[in-house]
């Protein structure tokens, strides 16, 4: 009976399988997923956590009628696996292959894109809802980790789904952790829940010996009436749940298949909208991950036997980290904030040493900016460490709660611009643009350590208002030896005075670096005019530019709303009469490798020689 | 005893009157309020029904060292009039006098600018922790209505902030209202806590009761034990906040001052987060607004005797809802969102008629978003009814819920542009530059009725993917007899073929429809260009002005990431070489009416007549 995996080729046939078969079907996934993922990256720790779940999901509902919404997506190996994309699985996360998440051009399983959390309980209420008013039979179940709990929408969810009469099923997949661990009080509360294992059994005793109670009177007969809906509370554990207007029934172990099968089976057939409470363990089955499910969450290759990661170097977020302890230890003003990333923003060690100054808010951006708003206008000096993806979710905030009321408040915008291989959801590319609107707003966009440390000192000391420093995923690239930093707005490099300009900003200045070596061979003449600060542009990096003949403009971020077209306006305003040409990035950018993905933009090295060369030879 | 009004000039006055005087203070304060909003319009039924509860915080609570963060900021007028501000109140919303809301620039009572609902617990958070860390003596207290509950951001704060050791106090403040009724599974939960009067007297009565219960055997003397705590929680009625980690306490008569004193007294010395529950009636001591709070929440001139606004003229928002029902009576996927705001989007009569295709989210604007996006997913035709400055909430959601999905979700954007007396926290100055940066996005921006009617139905159906269209405030202005909407991405009017080209889009046409009028008579030929899709820029619309000497571009929006910058890109690439002159707006854009607005900011008639003019004339 080996390779059962290799038997399901779409839902229905674990149809076909004894719940035995079923649970090897599971070791063989695992061990699939382990091996996938030590190969590609991925997220491993989420996976392993759901492969029971999902194997149960698949066989007791009929996707893609029923409609199965993952929240944040980063656990839907197995169900990909089981829809269909098993010989594909080998791909996910590379050029060309299948998505690290759940994707609707690539599935009709996949109902839903996801990548941010939080947001399944919404959409797929919009989809129960969409079945109600069309008449379509099935059901829509949202999938969604304790770790997305902690997110507002999640509850602007339930608050609005909580009353939707049936065919709707919350599963909450607890496994205590977000990325690190979950925090807040919606943590203290599941943890609560978690301990009570034995409220199957209490429940039925307790209200059988309440109803034999000698009456005391008949307004203490009323209050134990009260009392016995109250003891039924406390047994299911289910209050706050109940409260938002759900049926709850848990928790459940999310490993044993069997009795999920029978709960998902039961869970099929109440008329109201349910939450599952199912326990899972990050990482399970594989000893590393279990050990370690922070480390696990999203992970580069890695070696199998080991647990190894096989690349682990000094990256921006490490050096932010670095600074801020630093910075921390001499300013006793400055505190730290991550919403649910601590490790990835590299504030670990921060939160060791200045635990009364960190705050991990969880998965929170909306509450993390708007705290800081507050601690600022407290007195204090916060930095919101956020990825650039997850900001977006801070939008209006930066606005309402930081830039509107002139409180100072430092953004360390991580994983700014191309990503790589986690792909649409998770691009960095539009922090340049959206900032750009927001008026009260000082951004910086370093390409080296260096660079990074004298922005975040410039902006947590010399700035007035909202002041963001952005960097990109992974470390520094390519620096000519004989390019110093001035810590000024913007720094020139090359040839002075060449009738071709080529103005960038971050790491994209390395790719530029890269190029000019090309053309210095070739005795083509190029001035580049780096942008450090690139809100506002400083007038000195227009006057730089503008009395060339051709000015070519290469960004990492989207291209309308962005930095280019602004600087374009700037220099025609400064009396610039040459031609223009910008190369910035269109629209969503899929998944790849970083390099790929810029090469593919063409924003590497070679994309930026050849725009250059091209252009000139054209216009020759 | 006249006039005590006029004795408090700052908070520390409150400590000279006894609570008899205070009380008649409350009716001098409300019908002050009255009087000021029947002149100058503003927010009615809100302020008056906090004058107990802001009269009793002043009274406790020692501000500015004590802060008093106001949520949503809609409340703040009796607090204005006790610091310090009474006798600038009557120029409250108008141009260079009192801000609307809570505003840090005005006065060192308002520690927090509002305008946008939720915010408050993690702003007074933020300053709650930073007293902590700087050791600074002093309580933090959010006021929040249960409106604003329903706003993910307040869970989020809530989640955060539970843990807080003491002097940070969060009043709930229940009045069964957003604007409109407060919607979902919290307001149900409101309810339910506030029709039970009896806890106090009940409570000791049944605890004392529990004790003496027999004990029947070891288990079931463990869950009477644990009953115990349930049946206090049901007493109590504070399941919900005190999972969230607070000290729940009511509910209380927000109109009985006394009793109000009292709580407050003793609120102060808990070493714990409190919740304070608050029942208040919105619009509390004007009958008509009691009687209508919905209407007279924020509202324009009225007259006092009669209750009756002063001006009730068709806008574009009755323009839109009557346009929704006739669509949706003939097709029936089309559904209709808003977020809290049925009455302020025009959505009243289709709520009425299509109940089943209604959905008010709450103050949840990313949950209306990826809801929006979920019933698209499922065959739906969602439109999502939200005001510029609101919508700024869903930035992310509509990048990673709606485009990426590649659904067709269409956004009514109301008041988008300058709003007038609300001032910076309700402009709508960014939705334009922060939609331009979406890909797989569509936008329109009528000028007149029947264009948002013509671009409605193509948003509809004729877009893939978002489609929005976006309208000001108010009604429809100025139309030249001659012109005529071509329903097509822009029109054309004026002088074809003149040198000088102005662009525009939305009602700013009328204006330059104006100045038009006037360089008719002067002699000077202008062509304008007014932009009907606004995203994406048609190459019919810069080619129409490529060949032009003088561009001029006026935008009601901000200017660095707009469609102006955008446009003069496009131009430039279709081989623009003449001068490009815009306008737009270049930071937050404080009270004052509409028109002096966008006076101040030269771009109503007159300003533009006069940029173009002075322009050329110096050119010449």
């Amino acid at each position: 009976m080996e390779n059962l995996i290799n038997q399901i080729n779409q839902p229905d046939d674990l149809q076909n399988l004894s719940e035995k078969e079923l649970e090897m079907l599971c070791s063989e996934i695992r061990e699939k997923i382990i091996q996938t993922v030590a190969h590609n990256g991925g997220h491993l720790a989420s996976n392993l956590g759901v492969v029971e779940l999902t194997v149960a999901l698949h066989r007791v509902f009929h996707a893609p009628q029923d409609k199965i919404v993952w929240d944040v997506g980063h656990q839907a190996y197995t169900h990909k696996i089981l829809t269909g994309r098993r010989e594909q699985i080998d791909t996910i996360r590379t050029r060309g292959g299948l998505c690290g998440y759940p994707n609707r051009a690539e599935s009709p399983y996949d109902p839903f894109n996801a990548g941010h959390a939080s947001t399944a309980i919404s959409a797929a209420y919009g989809m129960a809802v969409a079945k109600k008013v069309r008449h379509e039979p099935g059901h829509v179940i949202a999938v969604i980790g304790d770790g997305s709990l902690t997110g507002g929408m999640a509850y602007e969810g339930l608050n609005n789904a909580g009353r939707f009469p049936k065919n709707f099923i919350v599963i909450l997949n607890d496994n205590k952790m977000s990325i690190s661990r979950s925090v807040g009080a919606m943590a203290r509360y599941l943890a609560q829940i978690r301990t009570k294992p034995g409220y199957l059994r209490a429940k039925g005793n307790l209200e059988s010996a309440l109803d034999k109670l000698p009456g005391v009177g008949p307004s203490l007969h009323r209050a134990i009436s009260g009392a016995k809906t109250a003891v039924k509370h406390l047994l299911y554990n289910n209050t706050l749940f109940e409260d938002m207007g759900f049926v709850y029934y848990g928790p459940f172990d999310g490993h044993n298949l069997p009795q999920l099968l029978e709960v998902l089976e039961n869970a099929k057939h109440i008329e109201h909208p349910i939450l599952l409470h199912v326990i899972t363990a990050k990482g399970k089955g594989y000893s590393f991950a279990e050990e370690n499910p922070g480390v696990f969450h999203g992970i580069s290759k890695f070696d199998v036997n080991t647990g190894k990661k096989l690349s682990n170097s000094e990256d921006f977020s490490s050096q932010f980290g670095q600074y801020l302890c630093e910075a921390a230890a001499n300013d006793r003003s400055i505190c730290a904030i991550t919403a649910a990333m601590q490790m990835g923003t590299g504030l670990t060690e921060f939160a060791k040493r200045f635990p009364d100054r960190f705050f991990d808010t969880g998965i929170a951006e909306e509450h993390a900016v708007t705290f800081a708003g507050g601690l600022a206008a407290g007195g204090m000096r916060p930095v919101c460490a956020i990825y650039s993806t997850f900001l977006q979710r801070g939008y209006d905030q930066i606005i309402h709660d930081a830039a509107l009321q002139n409180v100072k408040v430092t953004f360390a915008i991580d994983r700014a611009g191309v990503v790589g291989e986690d792909g649409e959801t998770h691009q960095g590319i539009f922090d340049a643009a959206f900032l750009n609107t927001i008026p009260n707003c000082t951004v910086f966009s370093p390409a080296y350590y260096d660079e990074l440390r004298k922005d975040l000192q410039t902006a947590l000391y010399d700035c007035e208002g909202v002041a963001a420093v952005r960097y990109p995923r992974g470390g520094q690239l390519f620096r000519p030896y004989d390019y110093q930093p001035s810590g000024k707005a913007f720094d020139l490099y090359g040839d002075e005075g060449a009738g071709t300009v080529l103005v960038t900003y971050g790491r994209l200045f390395s790719f530029a670096c890269e190029a000019f070596s090309r053309w210095k061979k070739q005795g083509i003449s190029v001035h580049i005019v780096k942008l450090n600060r690139i809100k506002p542009v400083s007038a000195g990096a227009v006057e730089a530019a503008k009395g060339a003949k051709h000015v070519f403009f290469f960004e990492e971020g989207i291209e309308q709303g962005g930095v280019g077209e602004h600087f374009e306006h700037l220099l025609h305003e400064a009396g610039f009469h040459g031609a223009y040409v910008l190369r910035a990035i269109q629209g969503f950018v899929r998944h790849a490798t970083m390099q790929e993905s810029l090469h593919d933009l063409g924003l590497d090295a070679d994309g930026i020689y050849r725009t250059v060369t091209d252009t000139l030879q054209n216009w020759k």
